[in-house]
């Protein structure tokens, strides 16, 4: 278990009983705190509970969430519950810059958004697309920077732990719908490419601040322009009225309130494309030459108990998480209560949502009086297994280390 | 389709745009509308606004529901989305007597139930449950009298159309984990038998009010006690802290705030197990003699289009809605644009979440300028397809009529 090194990267995470604890993932134990510590952790709580939600998320469960930013906000490691669903008052929220007015979403089926790269390119309406066909995807949504704070050389960015994700339904067209409508897709079109409907400010150049992303076209298969979250008209927040939905890949390619959508020969011109979102070593920056932020690896990590000062009894303790595959779906989830040495074979229950949802599972631990390391690791269909380390890379993407999500509980 | 005899009986169902329509599911265009109709409309319209929906839901979206009384609240037909989940703030309401304080649902953890007709029998609390396993299960919860309305006799209780329904996904500890860990059930147990947690006034004799119900021991296999719905605490509307699941069981038996678990030989001695919820005759009251409403039938209807005044034009139109197996999965979909002249195999489409859950469907029509009747019905897995007529009872349960179910649209 990776503790962080700088002490004001630790950050309140866990709420029990209604009173605010300083829990974190780094197993800080109040034993361990120094009087230093206590009153920035007094500083942080004061902090954290005068802030006020914005008006576009203030529908939000404020319990179940950090608030890092009017931009970004992050779910409670304790608050994802044991559906299978993460219930869109609890979902994270994450805009690159803010967002549009809440009256697009007042009459979410006049929204517009451009079709373009096929043969009879067209200007469709959201009550058009909904002529066109309907289906739902269960997906993993899931911030690239998830597991951030957990990377030593401290990457700039929200500092999410396990938070900025979450696995919702969406529903809306299938894109390929909306392909055989207008006649098929360019012959040299290489990239589903999307903008969003953000308002670039004037007088500069708009690649710096556009929100674009183009992805492969194998993507195409499975993508939607959806309206609907979780039975609900998608709301401002998650990208209402529309968002260009790719399953399985991370939250940014999943283009929000998108306005046009086009098959393209070539990447977006935005910086976000280009240059944002890019596989680099630690200290060198992003650009076209690197791979882009797609696809999601295997993860999975345990949502309860995680609470250091959760008072629990020795004897059978009820292990829980989420596990997911990334592009397929998870096959097996391994235990282990004693920091990775040892591992067993848990059980998947409940809901299966397909291959790019997770799954919750649980695992019946005896656990002696003491302290415990508790950590998983998902295999998916693929044959990938979640890796012990971290990748190293300069802004903290993808983590995805089972040590890092390791917890340390005491039962009595 | 029927018509209600009873102008009285027609009731505010679509909201489109933010305007209250009068819609029904009685196809009563403007012009069939007299002036006494006009008045008796905005008579119920200012009636339905001027109601406030009480405390204990005050978090419902009000602009997605039909409020009956306080203890009846019903979701609208173009309500519940396309997600295949209802949205718990959309998801009716039913209690036969007052809930409990809401005191109970603020330590969730904390509530107790006793469990009986075990080998050991033992109190246990939620937390003590959540210590011996967990389970989701996606399930249509619906009231028995759900298309109460369309019944010629009007049956005393709540007109519900369609929206006395709706499908979530419960979480909680299986039954049979809970009967494990207590060294099994008594080996004459007969039934398994809820007990609500409703205050019992003094002076009258509890079984005249107690809300408890026992349903046959095969309904053990999938059962649950539940403290959680689409992925957040279950709320005290719902039977919150903790309730008695019975997947693929009407509403009623699915006992709330549930304070104590037996396993029985004989069932329940409460009034609302030995008179209420049986099939009779009309005219005749219920007793012991009739078959009790248990489990679900199969069933389906089209939530969109639905509303006669929506403005559609002729050619393609995607018609969707939801079906529902019953007690086996939903296996094919049969829609009809000519009032069950001819039928046609549409699409299940999205998420497969289990026999007990429904099923989104979709069907693109192609329809000339005119009215057309549109109707739908559905065939389970175990052969069993929805009748067109529904089968007459005193109390008017269990309507899965397709005829009672279908709409009347007009293309332009």
């Amino acid at each position: 278990m990776t503790h962080p090194t700088n002490p004001t990267r630790r950050r309140l995470l866990v709420t029990t009983g209604g009173a605010l604890t300083w829990a974190g993932l780094t197993s800080l134990s109040h034993a361990d705190m120094g009087e230093k510590e206590e009153a920035a952790k007094a500083a942080a709580a004061a902090k954290e509970t005068d802030k006020a939600f914005p008006d576009y998320v203030a529908w939000k469960d404020a319990d179940s969430m950090i608030l890092h930013s009017s931009n970004t906000i992050e779910t409670k490691r304790t608050a994802f519950g044991q559906s299978g669903i993460t219930p869109v008052n609890r979902l994270y929220v994450r805009n690159n810059v803010n967002p549009p007015s809440n009256d697009i979403v007042e009459d979410p089926d006049a929204w517009e958004v451009e079709i373009a790269g096929v043969d009879s390119p067209k200007t469709l309406t959201v009550a058009e697309l909904k002529q066109l066909g309907t289906t739902s995807v269960a997906m993993v949504l899931q911030c690239a920077g998830n597991g951030r704070g957990w990377f030593p050389h401290e990457p700039s960015g929200t500092q999410w732990e396990t938070g900025a994700a979450g696995c919702v339904v969406f529903t809306g067209v299938p894109v390929k719908k909306v392909l055989e409508a207008l006649g098929g897709m360019d012959s040299d079109a290489k990239y589903m490419t999307g903008t969003g409907g953000e308002e670039i400010p004037e007088g500069i150049d708009p690649d710096t601040v556009r929100v674009e992303r183009s992805v492969p076209l194998e993507a195409v298969e499975d993508a939607l322009l959806a309206w609907e979250i979780n039975g609900e008209p998608l709301p401002l927040a998650h990208g209402g009225p529309l968002r260009m939905i790719v399953p399985g890949y991370i939250g940014i390619n999943n283009i929000k309130y998108v306005k046009k959508l086009a098959f393209t020969e070539e990447q977006s011109s935005a910086n976000i494309q280009q240059n944002s979102y890019r596989w680099t070593e630690v200290g060198v920056k992003g650009s076209p030459e690197y791979d882009s932020i797609w696809e999601s690896p295997p993860k999975s990590w345990i949502t309860s108990p995680v609470d250091p000062d959760e008072e629990l009894k020795a004897g059978k303790v009820q292990i829980v998480g989420v596990a997911m595959g990334g592009m397929s779906n998870a096959k097996k989830i391994e235990v282990s209560t004693n920091g990775g040495k040892d591992w067993k074979e848990a059980e998947f229950v409940g809901l299966d949502l397909g291959k790019y949802a997770w799954r919750q599972f649980a695992f019946e631990a005896d656990l002696d009086a003491g302290t415990h390391e508790l950590a998983c690791r998902v295999t998916n269909e693929d044959g990938d297994t979640q890796p012990e380390e971290r990748r190293e890379n300069n802004r903290g993407y993808l983590n995805n280390s089972w040590r890092d999500h390791a917890v340390e509980i005491t039962v009595a």
